[in-house]
């Protein structure tokens, strides 16, 4: 499969490497032609790894992955360009967190996410909120922490969801771990845990975790 | 022990009746005096259940848990009276839900919680946030979820955070489900997981599940 990681970042990075170490052909978007990072990145994975600028990559991709902060994620599907988004798998694995004096604050936040935005922005695309509730390194190995732990889908389209659901199986997460919220509304329920996250990193000391949703039977 | 459980509502009966269970004094607190609800509830328990407004039972009590809604918290603890808290701990199990035109919001959210609002108003109470991210029957009975899934204790007071960590184990909690997360600010991560909870509520048809959170070792 053909894929665009936007986002240069250690998310976008690590995203970007395990789907090339999975057979795929990744191209890495960022906002320049010439982002340091991104050719780095490219010249060390080799061979299946290109660079590009958002436009670039998305333009050749199947699928889309914003690995972008959520704060800016509209700005760079913005100028990933619309035309090479429409009927695409749009994944969006982002949350909208900034620091602000030193204290975590989400934008936006419970009347609205960036899951919803997107879908919205890009009316066309086939958005699928995922994996923002873990770190990258658990996102891309979750066998780095034992259990049957939970990842959760949310979005419009049935198909896409199934697709990303076939993509999480090949970073190891089996389908039975996979629970599907609903619609991309639900990407609310998931963007609003990232405090509980951030609580846990602070007494855990490291963001080696995640959660198991347990019930009878 | 000698609990007030201020709220006549299915989480401050269910509360109530199983402080009595336990062999706990417990007075069931309401706006007025003459609740149907709450004498009918002492009268069913009988003994060590009684029925009163907020003030006498936060008066008679040496713990004081807020089962009212987030959202009231404040004037029912106010009803309650500075004075009947003051040095007291108080738990409070509420989350600021309500719906409106039929979607779930919170508030406070994000910025603030009822945690906080609570010690603020209330500076010599020793406020401890718990419970709030599972339903009122798992609350008391763990055991009807499998596995090792967690609560969480928030709150100023290390010694009080100790005392209502004993009562989690009466309530069926070993102390090594019990997750710290720090002082009362951490109430805006339990409260603002509020969405996840009713969107998997929603998946399962029910509320007879709860979290584990799951790391290495």
């Amino acid at each position: 499969m053909r894929y665009a990681v936007l986002g240069t970042g250690e998310v976008g990075r690590t995203l970007g490497g395990r789907l090339v170490e999975l057979g795929h052909e990744v191209t890495l978007g960022s906002r320049t032609k010439d982002n340091p990072l991104a050719r780095e990145w490219a010249t060390a994975e080799a061979g299946r790894a290109h660079a590009g600028t958002f436009a670039e990559a998305a333009a050749a991709a199947e699928v889309v992955i914003n690995a972008v902060g959520g704060r800016v994620a509209l700005e760079a599907l913005g100028a990933a360009g619309a035309e090479h988004l429409d009927g695409k798998i749009v994944v969006d694995v982002s949350n909208p967190l900034a620091f602000e004096d030193g204290e975590p604050r989400l934008d936006p936040v419970e009347s609205d996410s960036v899951g919803e935005r997107i879908q919205q922005a890009f009316p066309h695309a086939r958005v699928v909120k995922t994996l923002n509730t873990v770190d990258v390194q658990v996102m891309v190995a979750p066998g780095r922490v034992p259990g049957e732990h939970n990842v959760f889908v949310c979005g419009e389209d049935t198909g896409a969801k199934q697709q990303v659901t076939a993509l999480l199986a090949e970073f190891g997460w089996p389908a039975r771990r996979v629970l599907d919220l609903g619609g991309i509304r639900s990407a609310r329920a998931v963007e609003m845990y990232l405090p509980l996250w951030l609580a846990l990193s602070q007494r855990f000391g490291n963001a080696d975790f995640n959660i198991e949703v347990r019930r009878p039977g």
